[in-house]
């Protein structure tokens, strides 16, 4: 109703006089007054900004910023200064968790459920119907939703289910993703992010590393040589030296402008292909590593960490310029342990020594594999350069951010696994008993390694086990006197080794979750509380 | 203020009694109910959507709507039942012009400006300083902006331009690209719709065609083929049978979820790589005009023709769906004349008569080449079933959108040289005089053809005059008689050809418009007013 025609109504159905007339002509003029300057876009921006920083396949340690109680030599060879100026404007969590391999934990964070319960158990392909696993001697495949998460039904080997970023979308926030997605394989819905809440997609799709991360070699887009994996919508640096992680970072940033011009929320998903291989060198931060007498490949995994470091420097530095850093949220962390197979072009150093002292790396089921850096910077909220230890694990990200935004009304496909470290980040002493678990039971690599190709764990508050199938054998570690695992208890504590067992045993059975079998007697692997 | 407060003020302010509160009161409710109802997220959607539906190289009379007073034979063999449904709810251009080939109308439609201005009179090559002229033995190459339109400063061989979509975006406007870009070459700005005034972009880049129209074929992400021209952002359709003309539809409908949803306006420019070559079956159309009797290629060109056609239905019916029909205004268009090169796997026919009445096609500066089919759909606006003579060409767009869109004042670096057809939409009959200039100062095809290599032309009133570069042969015809430009009225009209020899030369040099040269003599081709 115009402000014209509710003065002649109120004139009709009220008998008043002039002075009468002439202050509500005041009111009506006071409250359009203040309809303008609190518009409906300035009630929207009280919802904050959120930035999910994604590192691919980025270790523990290997940042300038000790998520251990000691600063080790490795958090010394790494030069992460904007990460540290995040954990000194936010939260540290010393005890965050993601799944062994990169497709699982991306699904647990958009989906918030466990990768045990999604069946998304190991890395999608790009290509439909094509399981990763490799060929193993003594166990037959367990079956798994090789084609990864869909948010349409009946699409089969995937993962149905509701995502986080599709609830921001319908609730009124600009939904952006960046970079490496790999939430599904190329042929069926879950390939393309706008199917999974998101309203901008660039260079996301359904491989998990690039073909290059030179801008000389057009990312990969080169004539004769395998497309899958050449990183999609960066033509504009095509033939320039911009580094693959400069470039998704300007675009990153490209995105934000018109949100925070028309006053509309905004999360930005930045998912960077670093640090994942191939392990090229990003030139401008190469040098100082060789010159260190690093070899090379392990200079360029720490160039790829640098850039990587400046890129969320930019976005920092972006967030403060457009006067926006008080009102974002930004949680950073990586999907997995860092990578600790040695070889040509990539690690170098002997096997499994990468994340010391945690035990292995990417693939395994031990702490090496799964444990992630993590920090949420969340103005006013987050108490800055606080640590906490309470655990916590991707799956967590979707009740987080649903809390985080506001959004408490929802309804999902899929029942979520995750709590929200909401509370956490308020009270960062809080006490906070947990149960994770993590599935691998598939031959990742060819070789085996320490928790590496068919095994399962289970940790709940300081004890883990560790289960593996190949030889029936349970190991049961204390990772508060021991983040090594190198001492196993359970000879010692056979009462938490069976509650354990049974624990882990339930949850798998519950869930259905995918397990192999043995070839000679085509029978399932057993529950670890069957032995 | 909010209405406690405000209500504490007025009792101070202004000395009334308890009748007169609660009157104050009933008006303050009744004010804060009519807030709610009318939110900011409805006065912005008064605005209208808008969206660009443009097919490529599609030619004057492949459609079953005729544009000419005559319904020709080719108007028949077409099927597009949806332009029909468009044209009968909207208003039909008869006279309608674009450039000779694809990117010199792409970026006259962006910026507003004229080719022979704008100095990108060429197809740009996917690759950066790639000039795409072909040798030729008599002149040499026209200096021009080979890289396309930029929105940064200084990029050699660019156009430097504001983009409408960019002042749509600023506005509070969603914008969409979909599909086919072209604007610039990779390793510029311009290949990347993200600095052109999108907010997405899916599928757009610097190749002028797909590498295939076929999902079972990857749309071209195939290793070891080339892959610039491979389209990209489609993975969930690699591998099915959805044809590339279908994806970009169910695309594009895909972003518009949000903004509707929202409340925001969106302008969506549906960019369509059919109906150019590849000339690829549309399985879904083909037979029909397989049974009709066409040759191979000619009936691919039409299943093209009427997979496009489907899209447009598609793109209405889910308009009508979301119930914002009535509130989407959309302009359907071609990039320029129809292609009329006959050859293996491309166009069967003798050269050059496939869009007769018109003569030749693409790459032309008769009619064939820049005349084209145009429809404007503006519910409540554009009379229904509407037809209209009036002059316009593809600069237009820009002020026309600026004005649909209600942007009265803005600024671009580029003077515009298009005139707002509002006016023409709401009078059809409006006497609209104009003057049209097309220059293609370059070799195209290695083979002269009619009007193709090294020609201008320019068109005032019904009165058009053709410049031949290579002989300085000025022709002039009377559109109005003589469609076909068979009659060459020069010896007859010695003052009009003056005049448009002089207008067409006085707009060159104002332009400082490219020029070729003759090697023999390394003398700039004279303008048509010094012979």
């Amino acid at each position: 109703m115009n402000p014209y025609f509710m003065s002649r109504f109120l004139n009709r159905i009220i008998s008043i006089n002039k002075h009468m007339k002439k202050m509500i002509g005041v009111v009506v003029a006071i409250l359009l007054l203040s309809i303008h300057s609190s518009s409906a876009q300035k009630i929207v921006t009280k919802r904050p900004n959120i930035i999910v920083f994604l590192v691919d396949d980025m270790g523990w340690l290997d940042t300038s910023v000790p998520f251990w109680t000691n600063k080790t030599n490795q958090n010394k060879l790494f030069r992460t200064p904007n990460m540290e100026q995040l954990a000194a404007e936010g939260m540290k969590f010393t005890n965050a968790y993601a799944n062994p391999v990169c497709t699982p934990s991306r699904v647990s964070m958009l989906t918030g459920v466990s990768a045990a319960k999604h069946h998304v158990i190991n890395w999608t392909s790009p290509f439909k119907n094509n399981n990763t696993d490799n060929v193993d001697e003594q166990m037959g495949s367990a079956k798994w939703n090789m084609n990864g998460l869909s948010n349409v039904a009946d699409i089969p080997f995937t993962f149905h289910a509701t995502t986080f970023p599709s609830l921001l979308k319908s609730s009124g926030y600009f939904t952006v993703h960046v970079g490496k997605a790999h939430w599904g394989s190329s042929g069926t819905p879950g390939s393309n992010p706008y199917n999974l809440g998101f309203m901008v997609n660039i260079s996301g799709q359904s491989s998990g590393h690039p073909q290059s991360y030179l801008g000389e070699e057009n990312y990969g887009n080169v004539p004769l040589k395998p497309t899958i994996q050449a990183v999609s919508d960066l033509q504009e640096y095509h033939g320039s030296n911009t580094f693959l992680t400069e470039a998704l970072t300007k675009e990153a940033l490209k995105t934000l402008d018109a949100p925070i011009q028309q006053g509309q929320p905004f999360f930005l998903h930045l998912s960077h292909y670093a640090v994942h291989v191939p392990l090229q060198a990003d030139s401008r931060f190469v040098k100082r590593y060789l010159d260190m007498g690093l070899d090379s490949a392990e200079a360029n995994y720490a160039s790829l960490v640098e850039g990587m470091d400046k890129s969320l420097g930019d976005v920092m530095h972006y967030l403060k310029e457009k006067k926006v850093d008080q009102h974002t949220i930004i949680l950073f962390m990586s999907d997995n342990g860092g990578f600790s197979l040695s070889g040509k072009r990539i690690r170098a150093k002997e096997s499994h020594t990468q994340n010391l002292p945690l035990k292995a790396g990417k693939g395994s089921v031990y702490e090496g594999g799964v444990r992630i850096p993590f920090i949420v910077k969340w103005p006013g909220i987050a108490q800055k350069g606080a640590v906490t230890d309470a655990p916590v694990i991707v799956d967590d990200l979707f009740p987080t951010i649903m809390e985080m935004a506001g959004i408490k009304k929802y309804s999902t496909i899929q029942s979520i696994d995750g709590k929200s470290m909401v509370d956490v980040i308020r009270k960062p002493a809080i006490n906070n008993e947990r149960t994770f678990i993590w599935h691998y039971p598939v031959k990742w690599t060819n070789t085996d390694g320490p928790g590496i190709n068919f095994h399962s764990a289970i940790r709940k508050g300081n004890w883990k086990l560790i289960y593996n199938m190949r030889n029936g054998v349970s190991e049961l570690y204390n990772l508060k006197e021991d983040i090594g695992e190198l001492n196993d208890r359970s000879n010692y504590f056979p009462e938490i080794l069976k509650e354990l067992k049974s624990s882990l045993s339930d949850s798998l059975r519950k869930w259905s979750s995918p397990m192999p079998v043995f070839k000679s007697t085509n029978k399932t692997v057993p529950m670890p509380d069957e032995l």
